[in-house]
């Protein structure tokens, strides 16, 4: 089953908030609004989002940010670009 | 009885929210403003739109979005392509 | 005496909502903003407007947008493009 | 004494609203804000708005906009083309 | 000294609002927020506007509108041109 | 140290409220938000503000506007074309 | 681990408030939200944005602005550029 994004969204699967990621960011559940780090699983149709967001990028996205689904058992975000704070390279 | 939504609206029949979806995407009923599934019955005039959505897509949208009206009795919604938050394939 | 809308807005005879309307479609009068159906008397001066709409044609539009003003006794409405949802065909 | 108004306003004097206008149209003086009928005695600068309205137009224009004024004692509006309705030909 | 305004706005003189100004214009100090009738000294840099108004320039503006300033010894305004309702010419 | 201005903004060292001006405008402290004088230390890299402001010019702006800094004991203020009001020319 | 900012941001390493930084600028740990010093670590993918910061580049940003995260043991910001206010150079 697929999700497309549409236009300047992305489907993200979002990272274990607690745990230390491997990029060594730290992202405590503290009650303040910590952006959280994700998987990018499907970009939208827009053009020149796809031209700076690939599948498989590691971003880091505002947490209050985007609509929360569920699909085949995995909790997933579909977040627009504006919500996106920075992309994350080892 | 045709109802040919305005410029860039379109015409969905939302789905049963609490059953799982044939795709393997679980809405449930909770507080929560989750998105909802729906099929696409008629899109609007707007060019770009017609590209980008075509009647029979599935697609996610946000719950909170649209006008909620009854054709024919069945309960459907004309929603706005911001609140079209992705295209669901099989 | 003859209405002439300005601009992008169209003069409105709403149907009677309680009814069910010729084309099917029910609108009760719940407490729920549902939108109404109604004919199209006179389409305002923007040019792109009136490619869009016909007078004669039954659209169906947000219930609480617009103007409500009694033209010759009858209860008419002004109503905004941007609140005309559907064109509705037979 | 001349009023010109300025860019996309024009100086309307309101018809008195309780009476039936001869062109048929009863404003009720009910609470809710009925739109209101006025004479056109000068239009702004703005080339557009010159083109689609004139001095001694009848426009139908909402009641709660524009500004008030008084000129050689008889009570006049200065209103924004965003508040002008329709124009109305007997 | 020369007060030069920016942009868009206007260096105004308020004229006395009880008295019925020499052009006929009676602006009575009521709760209401009735415009306010003043004397251009200086107008902004913007071209456009410079097209359109010109020092010595009586002028019908919102009173809620603009700064209020004092210069030698005068209470003046700066007003924005979307706060100038009309020229007034006798 | 330089404090070089971002885009559209301009650094400014405001003049003493209370004491008359040398340009005559008064600014007495009242509750009410009255503008400020001051001047002008730096320009931002927008090209059409370094056109309309130089350094050294003395400008009139608004009170709430822009954001408090401390240069080198300086009590300094980076302040928003849109909340400068005028330039004042002795 | 690199954090790339995306489109118009900047991440940036605050400088300790309390202490008189190098070049002289005192951000005294009042109540009142006053800007705060930072060097840049990363500049987004604008264009525009890159022609005007650098990396290792000093700049004041407004307090309240973006969003904090931890890197490898660091409390960092990443700020959009609306709330960058000057470059500080010594």
């Amino acid at each position: 089953m697929k999700v497309k994004p549409m236009d300047d969204r992305v489907l993200i699967e979002p990272v274990e908030e607690e745990s230390k990621t491997p990029s060594g960011i730290i992202i405590p559940d503290t009650a303040k609004e910590k952006p959280i780090v994700g998987k990018v699983l499907a970009v939208g149709t827009d053009e020149d989002l796809r031209e700076n967001i690939k599948e498989g990028d590691r971003v880091l996205f505002a947490k209050y940010g985007g609509e929360d689904i569920t699909v085949d058992g995995k909790d997933l975000k579909i977040i627009q670009r504006s919500d996106i704070l920075a992309i994350i390279e080892d």
